[in-house]
Parts: C-alpha cells; sequence; structure tokens
C-alpha cells in the first residue's frame, strides 16, 4: 500500500476517546511534521476528532504561535477536544462517509491522521477503506493512544507509561499514609481498565519499589469474594490490620458480572441499592467483615490526565508516534498505524513499525495469564521488567507560578 | 518563660495528626538540630506520636545514616508513625501524665517536640503544663503542621501549601479531562476541611490560572442547596453543559447539618440510604437534575501525601518550623509553639515566631469571610493572593527508577 507518487494536499489530525496526559504530545509531534512537510499544504486540526470533520469545524494549525503549539507538550487531555462517536458501516449508512469526503474535498484534504485508542482505530480504518473504495486519494493512518495500553500488534501505547507513573506514584504515597497510625486500616483503590489490568498492575511498581499495595486484582482472571476476603485475612493478620489493596475496575465474577455492577447478595451482609464506586463498595464489605477503619479511594480522571507526573519515555515516545505517522503517509504510506516495537534485554529501546489499521482495529490486548500471580492477586516480575521501562524520566515541565503553563492555541476556524 | 542555664538531657520528637506531605520535613529539621545540638545527650523519636511514649515505644535517631535521616525530606506521611490521641484533662485523670513523666525520667528527657495540628497542640500544652506543675524541668515546644491550615496565630501551617498545590494541580488537569467532549459533563471534585475551607479555597488557584472549578464552596458559610441548583444551572446554561465543582468535605446546611450526612430528602428525587462521599451524591443530585453525565472525584489521602507535588515554599518552612522549635528550646525557651509570619507586599517573606501553647491550642483559624465572594460560590482575589506564595517552588526529588525514594530508617528501639 505504498505509493510513489507526491501527494500534494490538505491533512486533517484528529483526536478521539479518552483523554491521556500525552496525547497531545502526538498531536504536537503530527502538527510539527505537517507543517514543515511541502507536500501538506494547510494542517488542519478536527474540533472533537470525527465529529469535527462531520460538523465542518476545523483549526487551522498553520495559525498558531509555534511556541504555544510546543506547550502542547505540556498539557495534558485532547485540546483539539475528543469524541466517542461510533461510525457506523458504510455498507448500511454511508452517509457520514459522503459527508466526510464532501469536506475532504471542500479543503483539499489528501491526508488524515486519527489518534485514538481500539474504537478510534476502527474509525480509521473504515474512513481509509472507504477513500480506497470511492477511488478518493488520501493517505490515512492511525496514532495508537489509550492509557489502557491494550491496542493490538504494539509493545505498549503511548499514555499508558504516564498514567503508570502516576498510579505507581499514588500507590507509594497512599501507602505511605495509610499505614501512619497503629490501628487497623484497610484502604481500596480502584484504577480504570475494564477489560485490561494493564493500568492495575501498574500499582504493583509501588510495592516492588518498597511502599505498594498488597493485593492487585485485574480483570483478566475471574474474581472470587471469598478468595479475596481470605487474601485480606491473611494480610490483616500479618500487618497488624493494615491491608492495601488495588483492584481494576473491570474486575467482575466467573459469570462475567462485574463486580462494581453486582448486586450485593445476602451473604455480604447488607442488601439495599449502592451508590458510588467498586472501591467504597469492596471497603464498606471489609468494614463489616473486619470492624476496621477503611478508605475507599477512586483515582477517577486523574490518572489519565495527569501530566505533571508524566513519563519522560511516554513523552518522548508519543510525540514520536505523531511525527511518524506523518513522516510515513508523507513517504507514500497509507492505511496503517504506527506501532511500538521495543526490546528490553540490554537495555529498553523502542521504534516505531506500521500495523495494517484492519489488523488491529476491534482487537483487545490483555495482560497475559503467566504475568498474572498463581494466586491471581498480584502481577509477576515479567510484568514489572515490562512496565518499568515506560515510566522512566521526567520531562521539563513548563509553569507559571508554580502551576502548569499549558499551551492557549488561537483555534482559528476554517471556513 | 526562658531560662539562661543549659540544660542538658535527651530529647523526643513526636509526629501527631493526620500526614502531610512535609511533616517528615519538620521532623528532619528538629532531629538534624537536635543531633548537632551540644546540651541535646541523646534524639529519640517517638513511635506514633505521645502512644509511643506510653508504650516506651522511642526509637534511636543518633543511630541512622545521615544521608538516609536527609531523605525524610523526601517522605510524605509520618515515617515515626502518629497518633490520634486525647488527654485527658490531668486533674481529671493524671494516669497518662504520670506515665509520660516516668519515661521522661528513665531517657532522661528534657526536651519534647510535639509535631501536628490543633489536637497535637492541645497534648503538647497539657503536658508543658504539667511538668511546670510537677516541676520537673523539660522544655516543651510544639511545631505546627496541618494541611486544614487552620491553627490559630500562625501565618500558615506546614503542610498546607502542599496540599493546596495538589488541589490546584489536580483542579487544573481535572478541568481539562473533564471539558474534552462536546456533550454536558458536571465534575464535582470533594476537597478535605472539615470546619476550615483553606484547601477547597485553592482549587480556585487553578482557575485563576487559566483551568480550574467554575465554582467553589467553603464551609465557612451555610451551603443552600436552592442556590447551588441556581449557580450550577448558570454555568450549565452558559458552558455549553459543563460545569466543575469544588466542594469542601465540610459544607452545611444553615442547621449545621453536613451535606455529606444530611439524609436527602424528598424534594431531592430519592430517599434511599447512600453510602459514597459527597462528591458522588451531589454529581448524583445533578445527574437528576440535569440528565448530564456526572463525575464525582474524592481527593482522599492523595491531596495530603502528594510529596511528588510537595511546595519548596511548603518544605523549606517545614524543616525550618522544626529547626527552629530546637533552637528555642536549647536557647532557653519553653512552653511555646513555632508559628510564622509573613509579609506578603513586597515579595513574599516568612519567618518564625514563639506563640505560648495555651493561647493556640484549641482555636480554629477559618478563612476570612470577606475572602469569600458575595454569592458564596468561589473565593475573592485576596485568598489567591495570601495562597499564591505558599505553593511555589518544586524541591528537588530523589528518585530510583523515577519512583519517589523515601526514607529507610533503621527504627532502633531505646530500652
Amino acid at each position: 500500500m505504498a505509493s510513489e507518487t507526491v501527494l500534494k494536499g490538505a491533512c486533517i489530525i484528529g483526536q478521539s476517546g479518552g483523554p491521556t496526559a500525552v496525547i497531545n504530545a502526538s498531536a504536537y509531534g503530527a502538527i510539527r511534521a505537517a507543517l514543515d512537510a511541502d507536500c501538506i499544504t494547510k494542517v488542519y486540526g478536527a474540533a472533537h476528532g470525527i465529529k469535527g470533520v462531520l460538523d465542518d469545524k476545523l483549526y487551522i494549525m498553520d495559525e498558531e504561535d509555534p511556541e504555544e503549539l510546543k506547550l502542547l507538550l505540556n498539557t495534558p487531555s485532547s485540546e483539539l477536544g475528543s469524541c466517542r462517536y461510533k461510525m457506523k458501516d458504510p455498507d448500511v449508512d454511508d452517509t457520514d462517509y459522503r459527508r466526510i469526503l464532501e469536506i475532504f474535498r471542500k479543503y483539499d484534504v489528501r491526508y488524515f491522521f486519527y489518534n485514538g485508542g481500539n474504537d478510534s482505530m476502527d474509525t480509521c480504518n473504515k474512513i481509509s477503506k472507504y477513500c480506497q473504495k470511492i477511488g478518493y486519494p488520501c493517505r490515512v493512518m492511525g496514532i495508537p493512544k489509550t492509557i489502557d495500553n491494550d491496542l493490538f500488534g504494539t509493545d505498549h501505547c503511548p499514555g499508558y507509561g504516564s498514567a503508570a507513573k502516576y498510579i505507581a506514584t499514588s500507590g507509594m504515597e497512599g501507602s505511605k499514609d495509610a499505614t501512619v497510625y497503629d490501628t487497623p486500616q484497610i484502604t481500596v483503590i480502584e484504577i480504570m481498565g475494564r477489560h485490561a489490568g494493564w493500568l492495575a498492575g501498574a500499582a504493583a511498581l509501588a510495592s516492588a519499589f518498597g511502599a505498594g499495595p498488597d493485593l492487585v486484582y485485574l480483570p483478566e482472571v475471574d474474581f472470587d469474594m471469598d478468595s479475596f476476603y481470605a487474601d485480606v485475612d491473611r494480610v490483616y493478620k500479618a500487618n497488624g490490620g493494615k491491608v492495601l489493596i488495588a483492584v481494576s475496575e473491570g474486575i467482575h465474577y466467573a459469570d462475567g458480572k462485574f463486580v462494581s455492577e453486582a448486586e450485593t447478595s445476602a451473604t455480604d451482609g447488607f442488601g439495599h441499592a449502592q451508590l458510588g464506586g467498586l472501591a467504597v463498595r469492596l471497603a464498606d464489605l471489609l468494614k463489616q467483615r473486619t470492624g476496621s477503619k477503611v478508605r475507599g479511594i477512586e483515582l477517577s480522571l486523574l490518572q489519565r490526565c495527569g501530566a505533571h507526573l508524566a513519563s519522560g519515555t511516554d513523552l518522548r515516545e508519543a510525540e514520536l508516534a505523531g511525527r511518524a505517522a506523518v513522516e510515513a503517509a508523507v513517504s507514500g504510506k497509507t492505511d496503517y498505524m504506527v506501532a511500538f516495537k521495543c526490546i528490553r534485554d540490554a537495555g529498553y529501546q523502542c521504534e516505531t513499525e506500521l500495523l495494517p489499521l484492519s489488523e488491529v482495529a476491534n482487537y483487545e490486548k490483555k495482560v497475559p495469564l503467566e504475568w498474572i500471580n498463581e494466586t491471581h492477586n498480584g502481577v509477576t516480575q515479567a510484568f514489572i521488567d515490562y512496565a518499568l521501562p515506560l515510566i522512566q524520566g521526567a520531562p521539563e515541565r513548563p509553569t507559571e507560578q508554580s502551576l502548569p503553563r499549558y499551551a492557549k492555541l488561537k483555534k482559528v476556524l476554517a471556513e
């Protein structure tokens, strides 16, 4: 799928799905490379991803001050705006695709870069295939992004390393705090990851370096409440009543039901409806069981937008992924997602490669079962060895009055 | 209350109350100064504050490696252990006091330093007065500490600046994340502070620097649900459904009842018992009202132990407070708490002074009402001017594999 001919035209860069600490670094890498590419005549940022294309709401990136643009490296969340928009099968309903092509033609768009996770790669793949089918020359590239780290075919995903670092650091600090009294305290930390346990597993990095959770539960294996109680009882006895637990929001029973959603059974002690998250629910169950003081902590949004704790490695690789997408497209490639190929044996090394979009869209990569310990309440050293290089390095972060200084873009709309 | 005579003997340093990001910096300041003082023959750290004295559980600080000890500057929470122990009135029951004196005599303790908040200053005051009454020469000094910032007589308290910086930074990042879609989202962030709104007010620092909550509610003024709804409706309409709200955990109705504890009334739409915190409760009410997507986020323990975001100013002052307590005692002072006297007019300057313990114990300092805006949903510029200098500076933080490197103390027990 390579073409040697020079394709001249405008490009659109869009951000999609849940924000991360470094998705704007990928945007910066792509925007900067596109602005510098001779064959790219104009660089547009789509407002709220593909919705901005459908709504004809494109920001002219050429109008931005280069220094402010560079501050995207310091700015968490998706500065162009994001969306969660599921594209229909074009064979069933091609309305959106015809509209996208109309906009592409209006602005002479010949390059389309889409930065996101699984659903976004699906969008990207569908648009790519549609352009091919219609015979509209447009080079389409996916740029990976997800704190969930569950994109198929890539060693890891931009956004994961920074979220993992936030979780590990918060785990260390939380562990120090939760063990400060000489009285029992059970603390449950709830971590994102509906289907894959990469993020929850990162809490174990804290334990590996001296202060972290005693127990970690991932959604790759079935959760069993009796085993959980037995685990907690054991740590409770051994540690003078101090237990720190990390759970993935996606833990589920053997029947597939999420623990966060399941009705509390009669044996759990109370039957009324509960609000609040999984951490609070589990903490309450443990309070009834032990009488101990408990705390349920949900890391919530903060774990995915904690740019002040961004991993230098993650930030660098996120920018690289954006730049690599543009460079590949300019060189004639299309219909690919940028992926990472890494070695860890003799020091960590990471380079980009290209994977066909159709191969990555809609597949989920989970934590290998052999990286989860036998008792299903922690991860193995192989997991630590995998994740540790990804959280390394602390980039310089521009500040103003000791608070983060974010990019202030003009966001001039194209007409 | 000054004595010119040199008092020779051992000292005890204890930590008490809720942990902070910098309470160990005060411990370090005091321990280091005590180790260096000729008249102090031995330096003991009490395990879990006054409980360690009562239990005869004292760590010999002289045995610690100086470099590890210095890492206390990098270590959040109370490394010696903390307690929440209310001392009885010695005129009613002097059992604890007689035990404390027994331990003081056993180890020839002539200096007692107690680092904590309001309750701890009460403990410190009672022990000081008891020693005086009995005629046991012992110099007793309080070292202030509380993220709540509510100690009387001091411009501010060590621990507050770092917590404020954590809250402001998280507020900025949370704001970026919570506004990323073009669909309505209401986000409620719950911040510590049962009686004083210093911490919740710090969220407004984020707004002052470009990305933060639209509405901030402090416990100094009565909370009114109808006004709250009107505030939210107004922002909701103006901002396309995006509203970020910061609330102090201590907000209460006019009758004094905490909003977090009050039964949900019939007009609120549902009447069943609720678990989970205030943020989740308010978010749920707003979900019913608007139909919008909502998020309730409780910053929980992480706001008080976020050492990776410690304010350089706070860290320096915390160490200074510990050192100043020892230096004052060595010079003959007793029965005081170290306090801060600051000027902000021509640049920020801060120096220590001494306040009689009896003047500070059991008083609470709240946010002045004139620093809360007229509509009771935010703070004024005077609050920003007060708090901003306290979050300045980012100290060098030793790391190991890009994770915090905490002090590893030997904690050799005295016998």
